[in-house]
């Protein structure tokens, strides 16, 4: 089958991400290595501009717009690390972001996409739909929708997360990525197929969220029952996305899961060995290494650390709190 | 005047380091340098095997020792980071190491250094004296003392920190280090005096340990008061260090401050912005330049820091509480 990105637009993107996006480091312990009898890579793009890999998709999509559209400016639905990367975005291109948030997001979240230069619209979770709004915004103001995930220019700048992993770390045998919408896991693929054949790629997925684990096991696109709750609010997503699902079935090797209790683990993990500050959706991969479902001894698996944004309170919560 | 150590004695040493200890990532923040008019960047050591740059010079001396000597072991006092690094860097040695620890140290600090592989003798603070007791240990035993900082090979170890700095940052105006007895900022000034001469290098101090900014200023070592305390527990040192205080006032361009409030905004900055766990010690120069003692509007400004070895609780508390 053909996808809607190459190897090739990966690394076309990189050119344009170059200088603009943080090229993130890939952190090991030695001593952690040791006790795991295999190498462990963290690819931390909590490290990244903005706290999270977004960025590199949403600065790639503004950068593909014409001068029509950037002057229009961006909309989309997002209540976290989405929308922060594209109100930057949108702002270093000299252009403007609108965010659909719920009403009830924390303050201290809308005051920072305020912050990085984003115009915020709030909506009634319960009486409205986001993507009502969005369109509402659309045909009001002619702002171009640009999405989470599913686009190909934004498939491609996330890819750029996995293609400098795989220049800076050697032959791999396997990388997790937490998935939500299965975009950043979708564009990993890709990456690894055509430049690390030898090398798995899993999505990760919270335990009662696992759409994309069960959808690939049962070939088509299954959601995940309503009323769920996981500390992973990064990736609580209700369905694979349909321009991503194709891609994931095909490429992937499988999905592994974490309960919320692994998640809070691994990001006391990832604080005690890495020193790092990991938010719960990101290190699901992490906490699917350590509870044994992807075996680690005498191999090389890597991990993408896909966001840090976090507040030191809930941040203190999660790592103290036994059951919190 | 000629040094104990040169640049050359630091390139060697990073040769025998190579594979041993992690090359720390240097972390930039775009966002953060916009907002600050300048470059701040950040050498993390924090990210360094066993938490902090100290198993860079414990490893280098234990390496520098004789099979005799290797046989008989080290023995040191100290009841933080370079414990830890010296337990670590004797057993990847196939020596062993003896640790002389004040009995009223966090048990988790202990375990944490038994669990490196070293052994653990304690001591009574208010009755006996560190150094008899290391002494005592030599007598018994014919144990080789590593000192924390003191000594060539540990200076030219913990100079490969700065070395790495030079080598991966373009030219910087000025480098901040956090200084406790006073080594790895000794060692910092020879390699930036050597390495990039336009550099300024500045010691950096908790505000009621300032004894080496106020013993440049004399022209001689002056010590603090005591009955004082700091969050800063790793750099809480009484007086300079006697061999590296003459490299400093030869080289040093000053010293600056941070109180203790300073010290948790900017480890609360270095969460936020950066997403490190960072021990309190260890930005005692981020704060000094997030509080403005020396100015980074329009120029290119470092500063090491120096380890993240903090529990989560204590860590919280830190950062959350308003007054803890």
């Amino acid at each position: 089958m053909t996808f809607p990105i190459s190897l090739e637009d990966v690394c076309r993107a990189a050119e344009t991400l170059k200088g603009v996006t943080v090229r993130t480091p890939v952190l090991e312990n030695p001593d952690v290595n040791e006790r795991l009898g295999g190498r462990l890579i963290l690819k931390c793009e909590n490290l990244q501009r903005t706290g999270a890999f977004k960025i590199r998709g949403a600065y790639h999509r503004m950068f593909g717009l014409t001068p029509e559209e950037r002057k229009l400016g961006a909309v989309t639905y997002s209540s976290g690390n989405h929308a922060l990367g594209l109100a930057r975005a949108a702002r270093l291109l000299g252009s403007s972001a609108l965010i659909v948030m719920p009403g009830d997001v924390p303050k201290a979240k809308m005051a920072a996409v305020r912050a990085m230069g984003a115009e915020v619209v709030t909506y009634d979770r319960d009486s409205e739909n986001s993507a009502d709004i969005v369109a509402r915004v659309i045909g009001e103001t002619g702002r171009i929708e640009v999405p989470p995930s599913a686009h190909p220019q934004i498939l491609a700048g996330a890819g750029t997360a996995a293609l400098e992993l795989l220049e800076d770390v050697g032959p791999l045998d396997a990388v997790l990525v937490p998935c939500g919408g299965g975009g950043l896991t979708a564009a990993t693929a890709v990456v690894m197929a055509q430049g690390a054949p030898g090398c798995a790629v899993f999505a990760a997925e919270p335990a009662l969220f696992d759409d994309t684990r069960r959808s690939l096991a049962a070939g088509e696109r299954i959601g995940n029952p309503t009323g769920r709750r996981t500390i992973c609010d990064a990736i609580m997503t209700p369905i694979p996305n349909a321009v991503t699902f194709p891609i994931n079935r095909a490429l992937l090797a499988g999905g592994v899961t974490a309960t919320d209790a692994e998640v809070r683990a691994a990001m006391r993990f990832a604080f005690e060995h890495f020193k790092i500050v990991a938010e719960p959706g990101a290190v699901v991969g992490l906490a699917a290494i350590l509870n044994g479902q992807v075996p680690i001894r005498g191999r090389s698996i890597a991990t993408v650390i896909t966001g840090g944004n976090i507040d030191t309170v809930r941040f203190s919560q999660l790592l103290d709190d036994d059951d919190g």
